[in-house]
């Protein structure tokens, strides 16, 4: 791109270095001027010493608001992963065997965002496009639409109206690559590069690495957020993970080492007592949102889960909240083809509006050059002995630590 | 798409089962994921047995904000009939000889939807994309913008800004095919189909079948729109089809069977007495729109035409009452280079901001799972004899039944 | 396009006539359904007889908000500009050298206007795609954000919510090519036609014209907007202009010949005496703007510069202040990675919401088919020698005259 004049640019985008013994596929590239349409490859190729077959293929989508999305299939031999590098480098879905991350929701195409307009209907227009199984909220905000101040370009504080979940799903990513360890156990990594960048305005990076091993059925998203700008500044980071069935049926749980309950809103109250459990999907129910303050082990981890009823099924999701301290709980147990689906969300925050956040003290601020870490595993059992496992470290976690059950919630909208 | 882990979205998204004896070419589908960029047939290929020639072609636009539209042109041997699928499956024009359905709006470019900002401009977006012969307003609203209720994510009401004439016309159509019957008549047909989806929204489709005989200067636009929610579902529908020369101009007639006739604001009762006459473009005028309830002949059809002041040419709408009840007049006799324009509008109701429709009980609904279906059909009459005909089967309807002419508007926006 | 129905429509969009003697490639255009998306060509084929080496290269983004913005970069074999059609014409950089014209935007890729949502963050949606050295303001509105009257579809008058800076730099251009001289100085032009239009409201084109002489250091915008509405248009239109390094330092030099300064606002009026001077970048600053009246010399002309601290390299700039009379400063020596820049933005107006200036009896009018010309002379200046011959024309101009300074702004906001 040097003969473009934007050089500057260009060295301002890399991803990243490659570390040594990896093999390294750009897929998309701001600073390379690509996007390759169609790629595949598989493990015979690129770790031939792997006894496990694995593949990755880039598709692009077409027709409808389809049109233009680049898509990522992961199957590692045990999980296909569907990466979203269109939108933020969102997960569409996990499957392994008869287990789904992911859900059905009334949003059938994977919607390129240039045809979503985040302020329609009130700030709600994310929801035109809203079906994946790994959403990220943020990075400026992420929560509920509604007014919120802000310094303007004449450096006055000025009103703005905050748009639901934020930005940063609904934008394409600059950088994708595919790196692969060509050492056992030849780790697979899918990254990406999401700038939500703005004159007068944030200057705030995502960087993810999703990767696996061949093989296995767990995966991992490390995500690093970095100010760019020279000054301090606000963000926002939810893990908007959503489960439909197979996971999420009547009679499914959700387990999670808590020291407290506290129900988002007067509908939420109503549920409290029976929040960890699901009901069969229902006409006219309406969500119900826990705010939930995760316990940890001797190493700072949590885990929460998500287990069908005959508790041979489960997702399990380890992290730190150290680095995301609040975690989520939307339960949305509405009609099928409304779109029936919990969502477990570990974040910086709750996804009330950033000005009621702001008032909570939880609304984290990077220095210029800083970066926030956030890990999180993701592991999909599919045997009793699996699960029960699982279920014995949240209750490990938990021990004889009883959480406070607020009857209230502490915020209004 | 089933190794991509969409194949419940493929089942889901296909645009219907082909019949026996039709040839089907999809052209753009989410479920194939294909959108073939330039494709051409024509009847010596596909139905050897007709003696009339006919061709089909799809190609893709280029430049300016045309970039990425598809537009699909059928001529039929004596029609050439211009759809574009990446605008709702709208329809830019028909031309029949020296008639053409269509006008000449100060909007030149097929604007692809990316582009487009409905909210705009106080929620008048809409006019920058406007210059079809045949526009949908709809799917959940389809008026003037301004203030409407909804229900908000958690189930609160909450209030939203409606957009003029709604989204349908913005939304790239998802399945797009060409099917032609095999069997005399060999008739013509593009379908489409138009999703209005969102999640805690409307789960309404749009699919349409255009359809046309070789030689024959009719057609037919058959619709079907579906709730694909579990509840009840407001909608609103209007076809905004519009006329500029040579059917319209100065002495031009507009003539339809009607039981009463209310102008739509002040202005429009200005021209009351004169509603049905055209005169030549002048700059200035405001438009004057009119709200008439059609009647019907024993087959409950009712008939609308534009003629020419030398009653030669003249287009000729048939359509039922009973799925469209309400006819919107919009006379634009505005200067030519403000687009002189007038148009004859079927709908489900008056383009009024759906909460004054409401007010009057003009939002139908639709029950889970149920579908409206309506059916146009469109002549171009090119003699005096097939003038004057249809001008005898509107008198005909309208018999000795005088219209009630209300002398002001019923709503105030 | 005849065979698509679309000929009247080819007609009204060409170019213009190509001259005698030129060489002509179109680029990109919607009358011929075109846009190449990469393409090249130099001197020695186009003009063979020219002793200077110069090339011309249209390629296409690719990644992130990248994708699909075409740039064109020409090298006249001194000077490397490059324009992007996809944003209106504007131009990206021009480098010369070790100058640059252009700066180091917070905002690092080219946007493609299809992910810029004007009305975002209230009305400043502009600022995530602004990082070119030359954006067009305008062309129905230029200023800053805040509501206005206009005339809604009904005739009433309405109040809309004016975006920041206007639409033109977001809209991808209908008509690019290149065009070049055959004899010498084998002048090479890159031209291209952007068209504001929509239904009730205006019809504005821009048509634009950058040009220079193979070897030259100096280049040339042309540009000529036309109303081609029926009736009196307001339009505005402002050419913001901005530099970082190395022209702007510690110890650069605004120099312009002017009447009269005004400080934008009372932040603006706090540097008053230091205005034509530059600081290091700051933290925190924020921005300074002046409004000021030009001087012109016996033929019209004004000139303005930017110089660096040394005196030995400085952009010029000559207009005519009867095409637009006024200029703006704007200052924002903020910290480098907040966007360290100056804006120098010869307009028809001050860049206040269009109320205010319309209440200044600042906003003109085009009569219904009238155009109003603009040409900019842009020499980018290498030598002490070169530095110190345009400020003394400066200072020429200048004169005796000593220039009002207002000691506050004269609107608020």
């Amino acid at each position: 791109m040097s003969r473009f004049g934007l050089s500057a640019i260009a060295l301002a985008m890399c991803t990243g270095v490659a570390q040594a013994d990896q093999f390294v596929q750009p897929l998309i590239s701001v600073s390379r001027n690509i996007n390759i349409e169609s790629w595949e490859a598989d493990g015979g190729k690129l770790t031939p010493g792997c006894p496990i077959h694995w593949t990755i293929q880039k598709h692009r989508l077409h027709g409808g608001k389809q049109e233009g999305v680049d898509l990522i299939v992961l199957n590692n031999g045990k999980l296909e992963i569907i990466v979203i590098p269109t939108r933020g480098m969102g997960i569409l879905s996990v499957t392994c065997g008869d287990v789904r991350l992911g859900w059905d929701s009334p949003v059938k195409q994977v919607v390129n965002p240039a045809f979503i307009n985040l302020q329609s209907r009130g700030g709600l227009g994310w929801l035109e496009g809203f079906n994946e199984w790994l959403c990220r909220c943020g990075l400026e905000y992420n929560g509920h639409p509604g007014t919120d101040e802000f310094i303007n370009n004449v450096g006055d504080k000025a009103t703005m109206e905050l748009t639901l979940h934020g930005r940063i799903e609904n934008i394409p990513a600059s950088e994708v690559e595919l790196a692969v360890d060509q050492q056992p156990p030849y780790r697979i990594h899918v990254r990406g590069r999401v700038d939500e960048r703005m004159f007068y305005g944030p200057k705030l990076e995502l960087r993810t690495d999703l990767s696996t091993e061949p093989g296995s059925s767990s995966f991992r998203v490390e995500d690093v957020v970095t100010n760019h700008g020279p000054s301090e500044q606000e963000f926002e980071l939810l893990y908007h993970t959503n489960y439909g069935p197979p996971l999420l049926e009547e009679g499914s749980t959700f387990l999670a080492p808590v020291t407290r309950v506290t129900p988002f809103n007067a509908n939420a109250a109503k549920g409290l007592t029976s929040y960890p459990t699901y009901e069969a999907p229902r006409l006219g129910f309406i969500e119900q949102v826990y705010c939930l303050y995760p316990l940890t082990d001797e190493n700072g981890r949590s885990v929460t889960m998500l287990r069908n009823r005959a508790k041979n099924r489960a997702v399990a999701i380890k992290w730190s909240p150290s680095e995301l301290p609040y975690l989520t709980l939307w339960k949305n147990t509405a009609a099928e083809k409304d779109g029936y689906v919990t969502g477990i969300e570990p974040g910086t925050n709750f996804p009330y509006n950033r000005r009621i956040e702001r008032g909570f003290g939880r609304v984290p601020k990077l220095a210029a050059g800083q970066s926030r870490h956030v890990t999180l595993d993701f592991s999909i059992l599919v045997t009793p002995a699996e699960v029960s496992q699982a279920a014995a470290e949240v209750d490990a976690i938990q021990g004889n630590r009883k959480p406070t059950i607020d009857p209230s919630a502490l915020a209004v909208e």
